[in-house]
């Protein structure tokens, strides 16, 4: 490819944590908007195609990532632990590695990171109570945690030096709902593609924080602080509705999982060492 | 039918109010969720059909509510006043019989109550006015007193003992709109089953308040507060314009009724013994 | 007194309630506003001084609280049930003896009501949690659930006739804390007095919700919602701070008195007849 | 045309402002809704075709104005500065023209005014907040002041005589779509003359302010405060996707025109003198 | 005096309005604030004393408010209309007039003005209702609309060019309460100082709207939003309790002027030539 | 001390930072709290005085950390990086070590911590705005980004085992304002004392965020959402208000360190390895 000639919208995206599983998905549907797309992760990951580079990564290596964000012109994070893991993994590539990556960030003269938080970041509210993105967070694992202090560190960034940040609190992107939890917090696949799209076209988008679901008929999230995105889902866990019939779930009284909109995840930490 | 083997979402529902014009319709389309739909009024009605069993009861007489909701797994409360009423009627069946009524779904170890409650709990509001479930009651009447009262009381039994109920603020559920008012206020009988279906069947509901319109084009009432349910309204009264059209129904500028949400509640009431 | 020439604001105030232990506090301070008071209970009280009226009289009685109204400027309802107790007390009481209240208010041309409600309404908010007069209902026992009946039945008649009804939200009214619970919700004597004179004299006050307290150090209740009533406090539960150490009380983790703002009421109640 | 037998919801409408852009359109689509369309402008506009009035008319001149305003049912104002000029351009149309306007209202008994005011009232908020009619006014323009004068002074007719407004915060209301930041703004035809049709028809609508937009998927307006009004726009700038494609628009860091919801227009003045 | 050696903070203030009531106590109070006190009024005033300089000037004159800005450091603008009269001379004063002044200030690269608003933006609130700095407009008069006006000019000039402005809704600043009305709104001269003083020496104030009244012990308006000003009034109409006690002021249920906090200004207006 | 009869709140109250500057002055003021205060330091701070222990302890070494918890009844958390420093020490002092301190508060089953947050959480907030605790976080530094982890780490152990804590969103505590921002960010150290003892010893406070300042005249701060830990400060930095005159301070338009609430903070970091 001529780089002298960019024909595509970006000419070089990177796409963090791309051997995992929405990384692997993306892959193939954000070629269209740019003439390379750069893919890191820290395992080995498929060998680069056309318009593909591959450099893997140890997030916690600052060293690699600054040579990671050389020439790159937007950052989609999908790097790091996306379940409960012990303290120190979670802090490596949570907090020292995405430290990196905003250092590098700014170092570089990047202007925008989609940065997939959690809706984990607020999994201790009841599910019998609807929130918006101005909602206090209240995590519920040290995984979301961490994600907390990303959607920090990321507002710190933009407050001080400009760079732009989407907040992406991502429900359940599966190719479908996995249980009747993920009727209510389904992200198909389409739609998450549909809004990293949103995130990182709109013209401005300052620092900002969204939710990530489909267009499913329960809703414990509201998006409406997040209108200037121009997110509009087209999928729904309705598709999927026969599978996880509503009068079938009705759960115990003492159901924890089914009390706090972070589901299992309540009781899946912390995890200590010993 | 064998009571062991219980092939329905609940064995035994009680439908208070069964002979009213809510309880008639919704006698045959709330039969498939349970084995036994237990039909009670304090008026003589059909008799029961298969899976069915009728006890006519009295709301104030404690006895018989306390047998009335014996081997009950959940209620729908349709029962009481729905009109207003001199003060005797309204305090015997919407206020002394909602109590027997909680101290027997209590004792009975019964786990959740679905409330017809009703829009003129908020009806002195302007009718140029948008409320969610979080504003300040307003009752038009004291028959919408009384409901503020059953509001009020399911509230407390959630807070006292985890029995959960959704308050049902239903606007006016007829087979079509009836005047220009109910263009804003209609709910179709088909929605109104979905919204009994969501509050029933939501696995957690604690205690929940939400408007019981139909997708209408004008609104009054927002109902994100109770997203949770995950109620989606299919009927709307635009399948009526043409019968109250908007550009027919300019009101003179004292019509009380038209100024605000009770529309004509406003002045029924309150009607003194003599 | 020569009834043609009144020197003092107000003609002829009724105080109901006049025999339990804020009416006879309440008793003494009220003369100077007015040439008569006219003093109510169920119950036998002291008999009448100067200035002073005293009817006996049931609120469940219709007619007789007709007649108690007669010739009445303004009413301090202080009557009513004001602890738990079994459900038809409070109902005879609160509910109808209320509505006669105000059905005799509206028929006599009366223009004000100080309503004696509770912060019992309330009480089910966790004592971690601020809240002000915009806060959705939470009463803790079925007392309190009747004095949400009558908040919405006040504002009712102020919406319906232009009543204006000024709801008290009392605390702990009395010679001194009496636990240290009482430190939070303390309000004196004097107190209430001033909240009193300030209710009923601020000229226009519609329908105004006001907690009342005096100007203790921890506070649950924001008044900001009432300033217009010129309420400004003088005394403080910190002239008993060394009854009631901070360092003395602390409480377990599941003492559920010290964990909601009802205190030991959210275990009081609901009281069935056996 | 037989004045005395009127067959339309209106006698005589008076669209002011009638040879603008909005107002040529406007003028062919209100003829349903009365008997007579009075047009009026300052400048020649098309002669008068059946069932239409024409009145050339100065705003600033009072006399004429009080004139224009005879046997006059209701207003759609849409006459004035609509685009940032000289102050003494804009004090003459828009201050003291629409004063002018109200006086005659006023005097004439009009009971409802549609009002075009302009989404340049909040110009100046950022393009990554979501606003409702509920935000503080940050105008972008000194014509933007000028709206924010017509909004306060319609709130004050309506308060002190009950003339009822409707404030059309119009976006981009054009055949279509110009430049990418009307992707966000666009107000199709069809949707503005649906939104004067709800406003002018809904039975009440007080002082209601209401954003004027298509339903377009990028949305930087919340108008959940006016849904009494029923509007629900049937267009969207989707439609014109492919001619302003997202991807094609990244603005510079300091481009101070797509980082304000006003756009240009916050370049676009003062305009001074000299 | 050597200007080259300025020994006060500021070198030279403007105080318009200087003739005015308000103006001519203010200009004894701000002298130790700047080495030259500028005094503009359109009527004649006293005569300049040490320290002072006098300069007459129409508002409505473009080129004589350019030069009254000359050498100026920040403003004082008492100026204008301050009553209700005909629209065309607050139109003049307080439109065109605030108008030039704003330009000069751009002009002359001036960073701050305190604005003399009034309580009468928000004065169609009912005095049963608190409000705080984001309530939406209310104006109660014409001359209130103008300073709505006056409000979103200098937003608007804050939003544009970073010029800071101070909007002081100031209550009823006398020498003493005046009736019982002001016992509410009055805002000692001692106060007024206080807060221009606050206005003028808070390092940043951005474009702060604030509520000018004494620490009075009813209050229709809560500060709380402009508390980085640091303003902290010391006087309280309560010194003037005896002479307007509140039991003395009981209105008639339809007396308009005591049912909004404007009082008699929503009778004033609006005021029309003939 | 004979341990087996406490005559103090306390047995064994827990100091971290015991050698800082807060630590040291609050070495001596909570000796009356507890019949031994065990101090702890990542440096050798002076040795035990009666009723004292000292444990050195890094809190990055996990097991020490577990040790020094041991026989503690509550933990007063003013340990760790309170400066902005490299992002390493950040990381291991007030991150993991967090996490292992409350990992060990956990596993002895300790009920409650006092956490020392910091104002630089929202430093970013302008200085013309007035936040409470419910404000979304907005950090001056990476500093101020590990704190933001540290409120939501605690926020989850409350939620999931129940462990309360406050957390002091202290603002500037020193024995008096060292520059003009202090005076309005000062935290006097006897106010300090008393908001400790109020966190410690009001009975129930959940997860409680409490900003840290004085009674100053300035605020950014409302402290309301708290008012149940009944916190009333009784210094202010009035006192030392002819030291930082407000009139000596105009800053420089472009100032950011007077722009922002985190004053020169905001310019403080990030501070890169190289």
């Amino acid at each position: 490819m001529n780089e002298a000639t960019p024909r595509k919208p970006f000419h070089r995206l990177l796409l963090t944590g791309a051997g995992g599983g929405l990384g692997t998905m993306l892959r193939e549907r954000i070629k269209p908007w740019a003439d390379i797309v750069r893919l890191s992760d820290v395992r080995v990951i498929a060998p680069a195609g056309p318009g593909e580079e591959v450099m893997l990564c140890d997030l916690a290596d600052r060293d690699a990532v600054l040579s990671l964000l050389d020439g790159v012109d937007a950052v989609l994070h999908f790097g790091g632990v996306s379940v409960e893991e012990e303290i120190d993994h979670i802090v490596q590539a949570n907090i020292v590695g995405l430290h990196h990556l905003y250092e590098a960030v700014h170092k570089k003269g990047i202007k925008r990171v989609i940065y997939a938080s959690s809706s984990h970041v607020v999994g201790y509210y009841p599910t019998t109570q609807v929130i918006d993105a101005g909602a206090p967070l209240r995590p519920d694992c040290i995984y979301g945690v961490s994600k907390c202090f990303g959607e920090a560190l990321s507002r710190y960034y933009y407050d001080r030096f400009g760079i732009e940040t989407v907040c992406l609190r991502i429900g359940s992107s599966f190719e479908e709902p996995r249980n009747a939890r993920m009727m209510v917090t389904f992200l198909a696949h389409d739609d998450l593609v549909e809004l990293v799209r949103c995130a990182l076209f709109t013209p401005k988008v300052g620092h900002t924080i969204t939710f990530g679901v489909s267009d499913n008929k329960t809703r414990w999230w509201d998006n409406r602080l997040a209108a200037h995105l121009g997110y509009a889902p087209q999928r729904s866990s309705s598709e999927f509705a026969e599978r996880f019939p509503a009068s079938s779930v009705r759960p115990a009284a003492d159901d924890i999982a089914a009390t706090y909109q972070g589901g299992p995840f309540v009781l899946a930490g912390p995890i200590y060492k010993d």
